[in-house]
């Protein structure tokens, strides 16, 4: 094989350097006030007229001379006699003269002659309506907005670079303003390659070594939440011809081609070739982790940045590099990093020399708000609640991690440890991140994802009962979900517990006239079983171990005899699928899934599944709703 | 006049438990996963297939039995022989024996028989490429992914009351989904009224009291900033039988009606009406200042508000009221409440017995950046930066106060009085804010203007020299810019000077042959001054003086011949302007201003500018950076 290898990494602050050098800009557009929402202003806009434009009676009430005034009070009111009526959108057709005043609504034009105003509350008419009785006294200028007093013709409205948010489009109105000149967004093209994508929502070829194309959706979410516009091209596969077309393509559209996807040398190979005939290369590797791989160019007239292939590393490598410069690009400024502090829940080491961000999740230890700080300045939980921080890693290829995770902690080159309880600095994701109000661990159950469904904020791993308790004890999680017997005595409060069937899934309607357990070890069956983290695999072990007493043999005997016994998958709807797949003749399940997936089912028992909170954190709001709820959907279900 | 009176005004709580109970939410939809970013999941998605779908190798490297690995190191490499090659994206159609070895790339399909792998860096070819030297032992599984570890199928993906980020929409991805059911966003028909309010774009006309419709386009926009779908409505005017048409098919169309803009009788008569012909009112009126006139009810099949007329009270009590009820319908969290608290600048002085929102703007007095708070908990600023908090008024009337604010203070009813110095709590308008680098007040100057456009996010309010000084000498703004002669001593910086030649602007080719001053008092012509707060009126005042001196007369007699020269006007082209619309035959003002508007100039003299910095800000980074500005744009222009 002939790979690329990438030698002589570039620093995090090189990659900077290179990405600053290209130039992202979309140049200038002119959009209506409609659309002009968090856009940015690219010059200065000055007031073309006064607003308001003419003297302004501020009340409803009446026009008059202020000197007509001097010296009434309630007592002692001045009498003028009513001349006319200004409405506001007309113009006045009367002007005023010693002793005379005229009816004027709110926003109307003071008549001439006119120098101040009294509202109709400080008033009576008299004499049948034809004078009023002016029960106050004003000066000249009282209860009337004179022209330009909000805003002066020439002034300086708003400023170049301005992020037009409503309160400037209200002083866009006022001046008549219907159309901006704002930037361009940038033009941000997405190119994936690789044979092995496919677009969601086409069909996969799992057998084929297919997966479902996850950058390009998410790296064109991610391009508009930085303020660029995203451009998806077609899916190139590995043809280096349309390789390249497509890739030229983007580069005479857009002022950025991002690619991602493939990890195959032919595609590296095209994207080197492409960039040295077509532009030019400025950096291919940086030492951080994840996200190595990553290229920095120029590719006819746009720029480029290559992104690693794995979801994560994509996703780490964009919000560290890239958005920063479609920000730049868009004149947005940087959002106010929000950053959390918290301990670290467990050691971590890793190899020194390369700048690492860890995707790290949140928990509160306690029933207050974790601190939260908007400014870039860290601020400690107080004592009520303290935040606890995890790394959340699903192994370099996995894809979901970052939905797990509320935040980034970045760790210098020169560490290779962090002891558990160090405080870490988190920056969270957005600052509408919000760690979970739950954060639960355990077996996969329909009943609880149900109850989950109704509470607020709640984050849940599905590890499998085994491993749920292990972390439990551990004191990262609010919650522990346990099917199955109990092995071991657990520190922990159960705050609900119900029942629910388990035993085989079988084709629609039993063809196999399947009955229990003991056909699997007697019968040409094939049989799919699930992990050992499984609680339902603990309940299957002690029926195993039944039957194996009842026949006075030995357990290992019966595990063999059934055919897939060792065959375990991790995902509660897998055995079944099996079945449906025709792989497998039964597969561990429970009714509930049987019946949603429409499959016939052979019930081998009930067993409990309990809800274990955390001795620490019973207090905590989060658990306290996860007990009411689960209390509610017992009521409801028994 | 018959006008409707609110009497028994509700309370802000009561207020907002009438706006609970509408209903404004809009149902749900499907968005397809380009369109899913920011919207909120309405149901529950768990995974349909496992993610990878297949055991996928994490490296390029070689498929391989981990028994045959066993013991084998640098030194003692094992040999396997090479029987094949996998792709990603290929089914592999080879299936590995003992001491057989399959090439395989990064996220290819682990063939039959293979049950961990070996990266190529740790191998070596031989015999001519038909074996492999294995240079490391692997625990089967090693440097595998296998089927459904990053998401196994029926595991819960997402909950119900997600909202979707780009980190979410990589899961969606991943599992193939590419249409989500998502809340329809509530929508929202904005219907103003009022004969005086014209469309921005369109010709004002002043004289008539016509005025460009604010509310709406303000409005609109902070309705998408809530999370709703705006629908702007034709402007209605106050014919009764529009207004009613237009209000019934907003109604008929959108979850929420929102009207505002009229303050005239007859339009609150036809919402009155319809309202209670063809739904239900709730309340009018709550003790809140600005927004006091508010209703609240249903007008056929939707929900209905009625805001405030004035801009900043429409603003003020959608913020407070209609924002959050569209934020809930739309399933968006409220925003982490950005606060920042500080010391309030000055007294304030207000009615008792209503709730008050006060616009603010913010100022920090030190060179560190402000203490911010993004989770609702107030923290101070440190020892270097303070934090001054002076309220934005500009009187009810005014549209733009908004925009030179940052956010907003609660005063409760039972407060009347807060004291200069008093510690509040500012609501920022949005996280987003930045209180600005650099607050100045004082002239305005074109030549300051375009030095503020080369500046960070500079607020300058042009209030006029004099105001400017009597600002700077209270403390609150870091500048006054100053035009003319100082008459007093003042305690600040001079940071920056330059001369600006002021006189008189006259028509183009100046026809009347004006000369100067002499002319204005010796001849029939009509003049427009400035008000005495301008520069430009003191350097006008010296004139005059040195006129009356040179005539041995009393200033007085000077002033009283020239016609106009009580009419001052606040704006500094409004001279001007009135010069252009022949209602002046001279004004006072800039040869700047009378070169670009193409007019003639007399000029009367040179004044200086100054920019004079308060004292204790001069360490401040906004103020140094002014001061580089000022010197970079003298060293330019002299």
């Amino acid at each position: 094989m002939n790979r690329k290898e990438f030698r002589d990494l570039a620093s995090p602050d090189e990659a900077r350097e290179a990405i600053d050098s290209l130039s992202l800009e979309g140049g200038i557009e002119r959009v209506s006030l409609e659309d002009a929402r968090g856009r940015v202003l690219v010059a200065r806009l000055d007031a073309e007229l006064d607003v308001p434009g003419f003297d302004r009676a501020s009340m409803d009430g009446y026009a008059l001379r202020a000197r007509d005034t001097f010296g009434a009070d309630e007592a002692d009111p001045a009498r003028l006699e009513i001349v006319g009526e200004v409405h506001a959108g007309a113009e006045p057709d009367v002007a005023l003269e010693a002793g005379e005043a005229a009816e004027i609504s709110t926003g109307a034009v003071m008549p001439d002659g006119a120098d101040a105003m009294v509202p109709v509350e400080r008033t009576d008419t008299d004499a049948g309506g034809d004078a009023v009785l002016i029960r106050t006294s004003v000066a000249p200028g009282d209860n009337v907005m004179f022209a330009g007093a909000d805003v002066a013709a020439g002034e300086r409205a708003l400023g170049p670079g301005t992020t037009i948010t409503p309160r400037d489009i209200g002083l866009l109105s006022a001046l008549g303003v219907d159309e901006v000149p704002v930037r361009a967004k940038p033009r941000v093209g997405i190119v994936s390659t690789g044979d092995e994508l496919v677009r969601p929502g086409d069909d996969l070829h799992s057998e084929r070594g297919e997966i479902y194309d996850v950058n390009s959706y998410t790296i064109a979410a991610s391009v508009e939440d930085a303020g660029g516009e995203a451009v998806l091209y077609p899916h190139a596969g590995d043809d280096r011809d349309e390789m390249e077309r497509i890739l030229r393509e983007a580069a005479a559209e857009c002022d950025l081609v991002l690619s991602s996807g493939s990890t195959s040398a032919s595609a590296v190979d095209v994207i080197y070739r492409v960039i040295e005939e077509q532009g030019e290369l400025l950096l291919h590797g940086v030492s951080i982790k994840p996200g190595k791989p990553m290229l920095i160019g120029r590719l006819d007239d746009s720029a480029y940045v290559g992104l690693p292939g794995y979801p994560v590393s994509a996703m780490m490598v964009f919000r560290t590099f890239v958005a920063p410069a479609i920000r730049e690009a868009a004149g947005r400024p940087e959002p106010a990093a929000a950053t959390v502090t918290g301990r670290l829940a467990r050691e971590e080491r890793h190899d020194q020399g390369r700048h690492r961000l860890m995707p790290v999740g949140l928990v509160e230890s306690g029933p207050s708000e974790t601190a939260r700080n908007g400014g870039g300045e860290s601020a400690e939980g107080d004592g009520d609640g303290e935040t606890l921080v995890y790394p959340v890693d699903k192994g370099s290829g996995a894809t979901t991690s970052l939905a797990d995770a509320d935040g980034v902690v970045e760790i210098g080159p020169e560490t290779d440890y962090l002891e558990e309880g160090e405080s870490v600095t988190v920056t969270l994701f957005s600052p509408d991140v919000r760690p979970p109000t739950l954060f639960g661990v355990g077996e996969d159950d329909p009943a609880f994802s149900r109850v989950l469904d109704g509470l607020e904020n709640p984050r849940y791993l599905a590890v499998g009962s085994r491993p749920g308790l292990r972390r439990l004890r551990e004191g990262v999680p609010d919650v522990a979900v346990v099917a199955g017997p109990l092995d071991r005595d657990v520190q922990a409060d159960n705050i609900g517990q119900w029942d629910r069937e388990w035993g085989l899934v079988v084709r629609a309607g039993n063809p196999d006239e399947i009955e229990g357990l003991a056909d699997l070890v007697d019968r040409d069956l094939r049989f799919v079983n699930r992990t050992t983290d499984s609680g339902l695999r603990s309940s299957l072990g002690g029926a195993v171990a039944d039957l194996a007493e009842e026949r006075g043999t030995d357990r290992r005997e019966i595990v063999d005899a059934i055919d897939g016994f060792d065959l375990g998958l991790r995902a509660h709807e897998s055995p079944a699928r099996k079945v449906i797949a025709g792989d497998a003749d039964a597969g561990l399940g429970l009714r509930e899934t049987a019946d949603r997936l429409d499959l016939g089912f052979v019930s081998l028992g009930e067993q409990p599944v309990r809800a274990l909170a955390n001795p620490d954190r019973t207090g905590k709001e989060g658990v306290r709703e996860l007990e009411r709820a689960l209390e509610d959907e017992s009521s409801v279900q028994r």
